[in-house]
Parts: C-alpha cells; structure tokens; sequence
C-alpha cells in the first residue's frame, strides 16, 4: 500500500511514532513479559500510566490545582447525559442553558432534556450552522445550571474563537474536536469534556475536566460510572478503565509535548487550515461552508457545484491516497479533519488535488 | 525476558495468535494504509468487523434468532444500572430480585437501588461466599421484573453449575467471567452481559444478550447509550463505539471458533481446572476457597497456611514467570484465572510450582 493521508473526523489518525510504539511493545509491555491490554487496571504500571497521562494533560493545557482529570467510559455522548445528572441539582428549577451550533450540540440537548429544565439561548439552525450563534449576554439566566456550548463543529467546520463571559454560571465546554489544538484559558470553564477519538486517541472514552466546587451535586439516580464526583474519588479506577486507550492518550500526549506543547500545535495548525482556506478562497468552484469568522481550525468543509462532482471528489481522492474527505452523512459534501496529527505535506497535497480536479472539472 | 504465564482476572491474557494478529496489522487494516482504530465506526470496513463478531457470537452461543447481540459502552458495571433503567418498569412495583454470591453481585445490587426496588433473596455473604447460596423456588415472585444472578464469581471462584427455573420472572446472568467456557442454554436467559475483558477481548466495554420481548420498557430518564433498545435499534452504533474492542472481539471469536467452540473449549477448561484442583485437594498445605460443588472452572481460590506465606508464594510465583497470582484486594490469597487462553500447559506449571512450593515451606 502506498501512503495514505486520512481525513477522516474520527476515530481519526493518531501520530504515527505513537502507532509505532503501540505496535512495538504490544506483546510486552515495559519487560513484563505480556501485553498493555492484558494488565490489571489495578496493577502499579498501569496506574504509572494513568497517573502520567493525567499529569501531561494538566501540564499541557496548564490546568490549575483545583480542576480534576477524569477518564470516563463511553466517548462524548455519554457526557450529553452525565452533565445535566451531575450539575443540573445547582439549580432549584434544574435550569441548563444551551448554545445550539450543530449536531452535537443538538445530540446535547436532546439527551439533556430528561434529567433538567433544557433552555436553547441561541441557535444558528436558521443558517444550517453555518456559523456560531449570537448570544445575547442577558439571556444568560444566573439562576442556571451550566451553559453548555460546542467549541468546535465537526459537521459544519465551525468554532468558537472567544468564549461567553457567563457571569455565576458556569461554562461547559464539548472540546471533542478540538481539545489541545490551541492554547485556551480552562479556568473559564466550569466542566470540559472530550471524546478522544479526534485529538487524543482511540474511540470509547472521554478526558473529563471539572473544577472542584462542582463536584458533590449529582442527582441520586446518577449510574456511578456517570458520576464525576465517583470518578474523581475514585482516580478514574471505580471499574476497570479502557486500559489500552489510557496508554495511547499517555503515548499521544507525550507526542504533543515532544512538538513544543500545544502553543506549537496551535501555530502549525493555523498554518495547514491556512493552505486549505486559501485554495478555498481562491476558487470559484470549491465553496467553504463556515462563514469566515468562524472557521474551524480542525475541520474544514466545503461543497462542489454538484452532489455528483462531490461524489467523484471523493472517490478520485481515495485513488490518490486522500482518504475519508466525504462530509458527515448528515450533511454532504466535503470535509478535511486536519487535527494534530495530520502533517502539513499532507494538506499541501490535498491543495494541490483540489487545484487539479477543478482544472479537469470546474 | 523468557516466557511468562499471565494469571491476572482480568484485563486478563488474550490468544497468543491474536496478540500477534493486532500487532502485525496494527498499521494497515485489509490493505487500507491506516490502522483499524483509525477508521470511521461508520465505514463499511468497521461495520463488516461489527457484525462479523456478532455472527460469530451468535454461531458459537447457539442463540436463537429472537435475541440480539449489543456491544455497549462501560464493562459490566455499567450493566448494574443499565438492567434496572430498562427494565424494572416491568413490574407495576419496580420489583427486582437479587442473589448476593459475591462482590460483583454485592456491586449490582447497590447500583440497582436507586432503580429498583431490589429484593436480595438469597446470600452466601455468612459464609463468606463459598458457594453459590441455596435458592427457594418460592421466593421467586412471579411479579418482579427480573432475577439477577452472577453466574461466575471471579473473586470466590464459585459458579452456579445450572440455574435457576424462573417462571415468567425473566432470568438475567452476569457472566462476565465465564462467557462462552462452557456450553450454555441461552434460552433460559431474558438476558445476559458480560464485560470483555476476561474471556472477549480487551477492556472497557460489555456484550449484551437480550430477548427481543424485553426491549421497549426503559425509563423514560434512560441515558441513550445505556437504553437497550437505543442501542439494538441502531445496531451498537449509537455513538463511536470502542472500535479497537470490537475489532478484537471477532479476533478472539475467530480464535475460539478454531479451537472447535464452545464446547471443545469447556472440555479443555475442565481439564485444566482438574489439574489444579487435583493439586488442592492432595496438598494438606493449600485449602481450596470455594466448596467443591460449586467451583469454578475459570478463577481457581485457594490460601496457604499464613498470610506470609502467601506473599512469599505470589513474589516467587512472579519470579518464576507466574504471573498475576495475588487474590483480589478485598479478599486476599491466592487466585489463578485461567480463561480459554491459558494453555495446559501453563496450569501444569503452576501445579509442579505449587508441590515445589510446599515441599520448601510445607
């Protein structure tokens, strides 16, 4: 097989030298004689190892003290439904304020609906989410929960550049998609949570960040897998963890630091979305989906003039070694997941197919 | 570093075969130039892999066509609040019956209270869980919503060698660390989970067996990705599933499939069990935890005179290349699980280790 580049928005690809180690010492681990997966979660190398990932995800991201790491099973969704059994008891009416600016933010709201008071305070569905909502700061009720937001939309390619000043309440970020591609200020937030399949490693788990004073509120009814305050007691181990994807966050954050941490990340990552949005730009064929002031840095999406050009896009592309650059299948067209991982080469040559394919079709 | 024998309960050893299977493709899945954990839970390649283990599962379990097979989010903890959310509202009184015959069922009845109204009627708690507790017919309420048992206990090494006759009452099993050792009726079951990772693959996740009857009645304050008929409409792709679990899974389904199914593999778990049995029962050294009527083929309980002894032997054990022999933390002596992977041979090991043992500190 020749080289591949997978655009794919998730699971996604993961550093190479990262794969490489995984499959190096999959039959034995640090000289045990066994694997990674075949430790007990219990075992003393594999708390080193849940210890050490927890310690470079707080350097990396510069989390203060008062702010726990949580790993917890289930991916993204799970945490639709943890957040409002955890943190709607904060409020008296059971108020949780959300932003609508895509598809999982919609998925947020939908699951959130049995366990709180959902409030939708703004939504760009008028312009298929195209871009982030307006919010009005006064719609922020200081009697709520939370608020919840989606600071990056896989689907449509958009992303929050600054963060809403929420006063008393606190702010909820789904970071999925984005988690570790730009420096941020966490200690605007009050919970953040990640799928890692993206940014951070394989699918089936989310990094949780919480700040302490949150912890000790969820409802009665909260399964104690879904319990922040359980799971942080608990150091992420009341069950048995997805051990191997603990060691590949472990491994993929260690890659990160290795690139300069994520301020070099972030400048690398303006960079490759920068070729891509030119070639954009510059073209009266391709289409870019996000309004401009709202451009994902991680997920760039675009349509042709057809549904059949986009479908040859596709398949010429996969030919070439451009694997995955079919937007979501709720939403069609083309999509470019350039997350950490993906090295600009790559981006320089997804540009210059696009160059090539609008010279044979535009 | 020379050969090692993995007896940790789990995440416990894996095929050899497979172990080496994952490694050699870990970085090209079929020809695709990218990992299998890199590729969409969506792509016909994953969903292939998907349902290539659940027909696997399917073939070597006999299971009729009215069950489906669910692969979901969390091991078999996650199970504990799951079953009860989905299916309590059975009952008018939301009445759940219990066997306490271990820590694991210990587990399912605190996680169910806040659920149910859960009956424990049976325990072997007074006698420290050294069998599989006696069971009154009559105490079956025909109006409760289901009978939970723990058909393996991994930390007592008891099992229940057949089960119990319900009624209407559907019977569910726990058969985390017993799944697919041994040939089993499944339709004696309303349903059945297990976590992976001792007898299926890594882990972070469980395999669900349900009847098709009992879909439809989940509590409307079901998170989605623990609502059983969430998941079996959207076939375990409800959200990004752990793809590299499931992916092993058929792995280790393909394996079990080729030494001969379920019962060919029972057959060499009872062999294996013998041995060590034998070995306890011929030492006036070692005492055997559980009674013999109900021990377990899978995780083999015993303690030495002392409990330095028993350091001593689990410090030496690991030096001969015996790995992972200390008892769970809650109960202490010594525990060998010995799952479809561990090799005969392996177990004569241990037993020729065990004499040798006694006969330095007998």
């Amino acid at each position: 097989m020749s080289k591949v580049y997978n655009f794919g928005a998730g699971p996604a690809m993961l550093p190479e030298p990262v794969m490489e180690r995984i499959r190096d010492e999959f039959l034995d681990y640090a000289g045990m004689g066994v694997s990674v997966i075949e430790i007990s979660h219990r075992s003393k190398q594999f708390v080193a190892i849940l210890e050490a990932a927890q310690a470079l995800f707080r350097e990396l991201t510069g989390l203060p003290e008062n702010y726990r790491i949580l790993f917890m099973h289930g991916g993204a969704r799970m945490q639709f439904s943890a957040l409002p059994l955890n943190l709607a008891g904060r409020s008296a009416s059971r108020k949780a304020l959300y932003v609508e600016s895509g598809n999982f933010a919609g998925l947020a709201i939908k699951d959130a609906a049995p366990f709180a008071a959902v409030q939708v305070i703004a939504s760009s569905a008028a312009t298929n989410f195209d871009r982030i909502p307006e919010l009005n700061p006064a719609a922020i009720d200081q009697d709520a929960a939370y608020l919840h937001i989606t600071s990056n939309n896989t689907l449509y390619g958009t992303r929050w550049n600054s963060f809403p000043q929420t006063g008393d309440v606190p702010l909820v970020a789904d970071m999925t998609s984005e988690i570790l591609s730009r420096v941020i200020d966490y200690t605007q937030f009050g919970v953040v949570f990640a799928g890692l399949q993206k940014n951070l490693g394989p699918s089936g788990m989310a990094a949780v960040i919480i700040r302490d004073d949150l912890l000790g509120q969820a409802a009665p009814q909260t399964p104690p897998l879904l319990n922040y305050t359980t799971c942080a007691k608990d150091n992420s181990l009341t069950n048995t963890t997805n051990t191997f994807a603990v060691y590949a966050i472990k491994l993929v954050l260690e890659w990160q630091q290795a690139q300069g941490g994520v301020a070099a990340l972030e400048a690398r990552n303006a960079e490759k979305a920068g070729v891509l949005y030119r070639a954009l730009d510059e073209s009266g064929f391709y289409r870019g989906v996000a309004r401009p002031q709202h451009r994902s840095q991680m997920n760039v999406t675009f349509r042709l003039p057809s549904e059949e050009l986009e479908q040859r896009f596709v398949a010429e592309a996969e030919a070439a070694g451009l694997y995955a650059l079919a937007g979501h299948r709720n939403v069609g067209g083309i999509r470019a997941s350039i997350y950490n991982p993906m090295p600009r080469a790559a981006v320089e040559i997804l540009a210059q197919f696009m160059a090539e394919f609008e010279r044979r079709n535009g």
